[in-house]
């Protein structure tokens, strides 16, 4: 069983990004931008409608204040004021999810953030402590990372992911992107994807094993060809008898 | 018995405005600005936990998009959208009185919002939808407005509040600032409080008797004097028997 | 003699909105967006290196402060303070078109200010006097409209501007996007462009004739068949003689 | 002969920080915000006025785009980027500081870019880089920090900075804040204001001696007691003899 998650509602106001009601029939959980990086209130509820329409999940995927830099830019936020900053993001997405008769399920940080969570413990508490205090939300991340630890030590639940497109490490890291062979072929990630949700590990870029203990992919959609990409995982692993289904 | 309401959290950032722990000995409900017009989450975080604290009812102060401006130039915002942003607003609030232990009990517009959705049904209708959709929110707001309209429309309660300070036409409305008598002395503002707190009704600017049906009056806080004067307001009040009690 | 101008530069950060290089190959005149309603600081140079480097002039095309409304929401903004948020707008652009090896050499409103510049006496002049300080920048707008008596109350040049695939009603203002016939098919727009080039007059909605004295015509970028659409323009133009140049 | 800078013009919108009409009688050059972590197009221009009124020479405090943090939270901004984002802000603020009758005449980075331009020699090159393409504009900041090595590589002035309030370690640096004694009395302060327009040099922390060539001092203007203490800081100056004058 395995989960496919996708970056969703990245638009802001006249902009356009991504085919989100393509990617909605593709993906099981959506992380739904909250407004920092992108995303603005008119987005984030018809994407929340689209979302609940298609049965699926619903996680925000909240990021530093940052809408000139798309949340890529890593900012020096004071703990305390990025966990408030991260709540008022999943408290406004709230209230498009319950009004289109769900709720917010759980918390993925978008971009630097991400990156600044998976590496550095007193933000990853923030982000964690963010998701809990709002009703103990999961959090969903790379395995292994800080993020993991704050969300045990928050006492709530972490799930991880892998991806299907990109080559990992002996480590089990991702290879930076830039580095050859960083990202794979359609056929490779394809390969891959099957690998990650059967065994839980896949081959790493030095040819070796490595496991990827992952409960959901990640796939893109900033493309027609990501989004075809993205079809074409699900078709794989349907057609591996491998069950697609939201972890939270 | 009446309500004293005001405009708290109204600081972003680096800025502060007005003396917030002084006003909440004072007030019964708190008007919580949303990061629209101003207030940013850590400010929302700390106004909340200090409103729970005083046993003070939280409302959501939702405003246009307008940071620039504080809220007070008027946008021409498409009814769905501003529903939207109103919604966002609430939300981003709601999860930090919920963190402080309440919720949000009620709406009121700020500046340039309030005069468009006392006047303008389609506008008030925008923000009573958004009131109605979160949890069915009562409103705050003039007597006799097009948003007590839109609240009866929308089956959520609606308050009306009157002004201490500020004199009234004979039609029951405010004395547009600027206009020569249109703000009291402090002696004239208590008598219209207790006037209005009591009997419901005031002497209005020509001499005359004017309805003035109030659950609430609104003080300010954003000087040394306005505090002062608040707490003259309270105990005017106090002194008469009449109870201060929130409305929602 | 006629110009073609354009908005250009109306991404921003991670988004980007209409073909650029392309238009640049058909237009004269480039309207370039300054951060208020789009465009960002690295949009804004390129898009003025690549203008200079075509040979096309700079225009700052300002806003109201309204990136989530892309400009097109109307807004209560006092009329100094307006003249202020134009200056500053013009000033930012004016760094990178020098930095280009060039300079700002006009102003033109977007969106709702456009609208309410052509309209309003007081917010003309404030956009005009915003254009008049910095060095006497010539203005681009409707024949006829505010901003032209605005103009030449602050002594600066006004330069009418046409459009090619908008229906005109009997006095000379665009019938409403909505009214049947308000959007020209390819052919007319071809020939209302030679119209106006060659006559300053076209036929009005009720067949009838209607001066539209323009020394500049607006074609679109935002989509592919736009930009095909400016070729066409642009190409019919020069098949009858009429020379293409730029009005600053 | 010595410089006084402050930082100026660094309210936003409804919110004031501050005595700018005070500090302008005390200070030589004025470092005005541009916007990005303070001070909106109304509140550069007055402060541009006011600044040219009383003959200060006009400085633009440029800022990563940070109102929320007010530019005090680093940010991984590309240098390429950032450079642009310079150059944004200074020819903004140079259409103010023209309207007025000066020009902008130097540049000093804010709060986290200062810190990061201090340490990191490719933000010092984005920074000096906008501030060389805008007619060579002069920096200030710290001694022998990589700003003062951007500059030399640039081709552009730079003027170093010295501060009467705080303790240096016996390397030159300043000793951070919190840590004791980093913050002197105002007799101390005194003293070593005197000292560093004199002599170049001051008593460190440990209480050696240290030089510290600066053409300017920094003095703040945030409370009543700060823009008293630049009055003495001035007036103790005046009565050595040396001469207040700008830099630029």
């Amino acid at each position: 069983m395995i989960d496919l998650n996708s970056d969703l509602g990245e638009g802001f106001g006249a902009w356009s990004m991504g085919d989100d009601a393509a990617l909605l029939e593709v993906v099981t959980s959506a992380n739904i931008a909250c407004g920092f990086h992108a995303g603005d209130p008119a987005i984030m509820r018809r994407t929340c409608e689209l979302a609940v329409a298609r049965g699926v999940c619903i996680g925000a995927h909240i990021s530093y204040r940052d809408l000139a830099g798309f949340g890529r830019r890593a900012m020096a936020v004071p703990p305390r004021e990025l966990a408030d900053e991260c709540l008022y993001q999943i408290g406004a997405l709230d209230a498009f999810a319950r009004a289109a008769g769900d709720r917010v399920r759980y918390v993925k940080p978008h971009g630097a953030l991400y990156h600044a969570a998976s590496a550095d413990r007193a933000i990853a508490d923030a982000v964690a402590g963010a998701a809990a205090v709002h009703g103990g939300l999961a959090l969903l991340g790379l395995p292994g990372s800080e993020l993991a630890a704050a969300a045990a030590a928050a006492g709530i639940d972490f799930h991880a992911e892998g991806f299907a497109d990109r080559a990992y490490t002996p480590a089990g890291a991702l290879v930076s992107r830039g580095t050859p062979g960083s990202v794979l072929d359609e056929e490779s990630a394809l390969a891959q994807a099957i690998s990650i949700a059967v065994d839980g590990a896949t081959e790493d870029i030095d040819g070796g094993r490595v496991p990827v203990p992952a409960r959901s992919l990640c796939v893109h959609g900033d493309s027609p060809g990501a989004v075809a990409m993205a079809r074409s995982i699900r078709d794989a692993l349907a057609g591996k008898g491998i069950e697609i289904e939201a972890f939270a």
